[in-house]
């Protein structure tokens, strides 16, 4: 038996902005420190020793990783960065004010873009050249519909948290509104129609507790 | 040809009450978070793109290091954290001020016990116990000399910096006093006699420049 606690980086300049993101490296806002903190003291009244954290390559998750775990005075726990935990990558609509997308092309479509599981958004004409991505050997995607950010995320779940739950190993999974929806799918089994419907909201642990088959037994949202 | 940094952490609580730390894992005072961003924003002026950074088991050099990867706009660079780059366990002289023991034993002993290379300091009674190194299944020392110190650094760099500052990564290394003395004393091949003289200051990089047989091609100290 064992226990994964699942949470969205708190709040970030794009969040507060209210603009389109994906895999922009912005910064925490004041807000978004906060409620990293506060996060971390919930989480430490849960009495978890964790074995493992897993995050993504962009500093608004990797930065509330690291404030949690200070939280939990278990900073000395490995933090796995990854690129298969990054937000979904928003294509053209990076950088762009969600309202204005609204105006633009109205609210149905906006909802389409930020929330169906199937439609990429418009992509960018090239795809970016971080460093970051090139010393791994990975071309970053033009842009991502869910389900891309489903297949390219999961494979990360089966190798590599999954095996350590099995093992009864406590896990923690720091990561962003997207690829949180797409876990949630997975492990919720929820349709390709009701994943509309799921948002994660900022700085809020959710924790799953499974058994020693990697069923899930418990599941709450604390704060 | 790569380069190596490596900086002690900022300020701790003991550091600030002069007092034997070791593997007690106290927190950085506000004056150690101050000189690690201050360290981060001077080796963000050498343009050195990390590959890697290692760090201990105790917070103080942990959360130096993030703030540094913070500062350089690099977070997301792997951290990897190890007991073998821990502090000198310095047994039974543990919370203990330095000005008291000096008091007690004189300052020759003093000496002895803080800077000789080989002499153990008195032992604790009992290993402690810790969670962190229970997980990994080593025993917590009861007392380190720096030889020991240095016995149980070195095989990790021999076995996971060295190799990449041959195939030309650059390395980051966030420690403690003693750690970095073992250190230099290897790299810069010190002898037992002369080693009692150095010290590393809190929060100041040191830069090596290797060829690419890992010979020496430059050092400095910045800041």
């Amino acid at each position: 038996m064992a226990k994964l606690v699942v949470i969205r980086h708190g709040q970030s300049e794009a969040n507060r902005d209210n603009v389109f993101t994906g895999w922009s490296d912005v910064p925490l806002t004041d807000l978004g420190y906060l409620q990293a903190h506060k996060a971390g003291t919930k989480i430490a009244q849960l009495k978890i020793n964790f074995a493992d954290v897993h995050t993504s390559y962009l500093k608004r998750a990797i930065i509330t990783a690291d404030i949690i775990m200070d939280e939990l005075d278990q900073s000395y726990v490995p933090i796995h960065k990854t690129w298969r935990l990054n937000e979904r990558h928003y294509g053209a609509l990076r950088g762009r004010n969600k309202a204005d997308v609204e105006r633009e092309v109205g609210g149905k479509q906006l909802k389409v873009w930020r929330r169906s599981y199937s439609v990429v958004p418009p992509m960018l004409p090239k795809a970016d050249t971080e460093e970051r991505y090139q010393r791994i050997g990975i071309q970053i995607p033009r842009a991502e519909s869910l389900e891309m950010t489903w297949q390219r995320m999961i494979p990360y779940w089966v190798d590599h948290i999954a095996p350590k739950l099995l093992a009864g190993k406590n896990q923690l999974i720091v990561a962003h509104g997207s690829t949180l929806r797409a876990l949630i799918k997975y492990l919720d089994n929820i349709s390709d129609e009701h994943i509309t419907e799921v948002e994660v909201p900022n700085g809020k642990p959710i924790v799953y507790e499974f058994d020693n088959k990697l069923k899930i037994i418990n599941k709450k949202t604390i704060g």
